[in-house]
């Protein structure tokens, strides 16, 4: 008998609805500020959250694969290295890693300069004179000024065709930045131009160095760093066909005239010959390059059914807060408040008990 | 006497609670539907957020870390370069970047064909021409097609070792993609294979190619790119043994034959040798080779109280919705909508005012 | 007549509020377990999700470039290539590329070992031995130990300077790792300490290394590969002074002794001669090296408005549970429940008409 109790408590439970008992308010100033209230919340949810920030779309990060290939032939003519040509092989180096550096020579050091390890030994340096023995490759290098004008000034006119391949693994979606359209006519002849041509994946130096407000001259003297950013920034709700990149270039190092430290870009490599005697020898290069770091980044949205529930749920609870601010004006702002109040509020009291329950 | 009773006004206000006065309707369609509608929300909830998404998780993404080592030899016989052997050091270009890329050489061409820079002379080109006098590197490149088959024809049985150093510095947790059960005499011996050994961290060359639907021989003649994709996707509630990395591989470079821009992969390089005479020579290799990218990607999570409780918040936001579906359900479609009506709703009624309070 | 009756409907129903009944209970214990639950909520929402992860912030992740330039002169007295001396030029392969090398030659093999291919034929070995001819480069490669202790034991003292720039693409936020304050002087005799120069981007081999629980020297044995990680974890609400790199080292490959497969990390290149005679020659080195990977991550927070509101909204959902929780313990445990239960439900009982609804 007990447990039919127990089990039809439990059935009548279970078909039993609960719905709050409301007071509703037939006024103008309430009704106008309750309604306007609201509009507000379900226009940001909508608006702003939803629309603008597509707070109903799941988002991916880039991966990205991106292969270069420079494009040019210099001449230089220097009282060192003599009338030279110069072509991809010698001035991209290291030959087909993503960063591209175009480098610029400054020839090896005549004088031998004590920058080596130092022997210990006390030798003669001139008739006069004497100085630690060193030990180095001879001759030393000279740390002299970079060449101004630099070597391969001809350089800004060199191109790159930067062929970017992206994914975005959550969403099974890949994308080159040779866009479909493009065919292998216009690739042969275009340069990236922002107005022109847009999706030209084939970039002049010059035209980098100029959209990040440089001189590619004067960048090259002291070489650099440039920026070449790739933003994929793709809506996959739409066409995948509006999924281009964006091309943004920028100045990595510093260039602050104020606080100018390690200022530009260069290193050092050496070329090894062996001479007839089988001797070691070595071109010791320091270059003064520009080097191109290409930089890919984006984010993918779709929808999905997560996110945006979670941002109705939070919308949903943010107009609870409109019932909040309401009552609190209705209840002690409106002339009529304790009229609202009387129908609103139940009270029970238990102080009068107090002194009996509590010790 | 004044403020007592403003402290005593808050004290009260302090100890109060306040609960919504509830109608409850019993009824077995109203409480079927209601309890239908619960669990929806509550399943969705639980179920999709919870468990299939994981929205208890504190997420992060992976940093990583690769070297690659290459192994095999190879043979070619032809006319240009007679019978040569390949070994690591010739092929893998440059010498251990994570990027491998085995390239195939096109010897240098023997004819001066005019691509340099013109130097602006008129000369004698044969006994009735004329030509431009250009300065360049000589002989000049041949643009030839590549050889087919391919000069490393055989690349395709060398075997790559990718050691992945893994991190997700949110939770400082690190892992290496070669397993702590993989002992030293597996690893000499075995090679990847989806099947049988989805953990050996050494690929052949061919399955790689082959996995991602493509042909080694084919793809070698033009060269072309390959992204070998880590994917890391770990649930760190889990015993850290279950994270384990998924190897994918893919095709990065375009191969549509319609729209075939920019094919393959080749990139020039140059070596530099002094003959006798102090003068520098360079033979100029124009490589058609496989860059194999490896991409690592893939998010690990973690219990965190934060997103679980957005997430419940979210949720619970959400049951709120069901009181509102429920009661216009019950207070339009039900046959005594009347009653309930009544019970639910009491009226505060302004409009009689209304004349005296507006102008 | 009737157009007018639904307009003057719709609009009434547009001027109208509707604000929950609520029933207050005025008890000492109810009222000071709702106030201690809600305190609990809003500490949370507030403390916790607000300030300590600061979910009023929009997040995204760094985007990095860095170059590096390592100084240091070693010297090497080995039999096999007499006393020599390494600079940069010799140490770092490739020319940098940002993961540094420092490497460690082992000289070439004297002895013809078989490991090239086979050519089927069979040729005497010695005087009595027969063995199968391999076509190889001449002399084949020795895989003896690495020499111990290292060639580069200097190398230990070699500075390495790196150069990072950061970008937050959605705060449009640049900066670099040298920052404002560092000028020329400091940064010509810095030297990374974590408690004394805890900003100075110029660290020494041996300091990362041990910073790592390492030994350089043991670990220059066989190779290694080191993690250079750059932490930018930037408040962007805050001045942007505050967001500074924070560096840690960590060593990537495993050296567990119990399981060490593939340990360290080494690599083969070679350097290419032409000799008299027009030949190819090339030396062969098999480079023991550090290899310094510099990782670079981090993410950046500013205030805005949509994952601020979607976490109030979602605290104020908890808020709610608040209620629930209050109201069970309220309707159930108090011993006053009858009462309460009584003022806060009111009941419609449609089970008397089941019958006649149901078939």
């Amino acid at each position: 008998m007990k447990t039919r109790g127990c089990c039809a408590s439990i059935c009548q439970c279970f078909f039993e609805y609960s719905t709050p008992k409301i007071l509703v308010i037939r006024s103008f100033k309430v009704g106008t500020l309750n309604r306007i209230t609201q509009a507000l919340v379900i226009a940001y949810v909508i608006g702003y959250v939803c629309v603008l920030n597509k707070g109903y779309q799941d988002t991916d990060a880039v991966l990205s694969s991106v292969t270069t290939k420079v494009k040019g032939i210099a001449l230089t003519n220097t009282s060192d290295l003599g009338l030279r040509i110069w072509d991809v092989a010698d001035y991209v180096i290291p030959p087909q890693v993503s960063p591209i550096r175009i480098e610029d020579e400054s020839p090896d050091a005549s004088d031998c300069l004590p920058s080596g390890v130092q022997t210990g030994k006390c030798v003669k340096y001139s008739a006069v004179d004497k100085t630690c023995e060193v030990l180095a490759w001879c001759p030393l290098e000279l740390d002299k000024e970079p060449p101004n004008p630099p070597m391969l000034a001809d350089a800004e006119n060199f191109t790159v065709l930067i062929k970017n391949s992206i994914r975005y693994p959550k969403f099974n979606f890949n994308k080159r930045n040779i866009l479909p359209y493009v065919n292998k006519t216009y690739l042969e002849q275009c340069v990236f131009n922002r107005i022109t041509d847009p999706d030209c994946p084939i970039f002049r130096l010059k035209d980098m160095v100029t959209e990040a407000n440089e001189d590619f001259q004067t960048m090259a003297v002291h070489g650099g760093v440039m920026g070449v950013q790739i933003r994929w920034e793709c809506d996959l709700d739409m066409p995948s066909s509006w999924c281009v990149p964006r091309y943004t270039f920028r100045r990595l190092d510093n260039k602050d005239p104020v606080n100018n430290v390690a200022p530009g870009y260069n290193f050092r490599f050496a070329k090894y010959y062996k001479n007839g005697n089988n001797e070691e020898t070595r071109t010791l290069i320091k270059g003064f390059g520009i080097r191109f770091d290409v930089m890919v980044f984006g984010q993918a949205g779709k929808f999905n059914i997560v996110p945006t529930l979670l941002n109705v749920g939070a919308g949903l609870a943010l107009l609870g807060l409109v019932t909040v601010v309401c009552d609190w004006i209705v209840l002690t702002c409106m002339t009529k408040k304790n009229i609202y109040n009387e129908e609103k509020y139940s009270y029970v009291d238990d102080f009068q008990l107090l002194s009996n329950e509590t010790p």
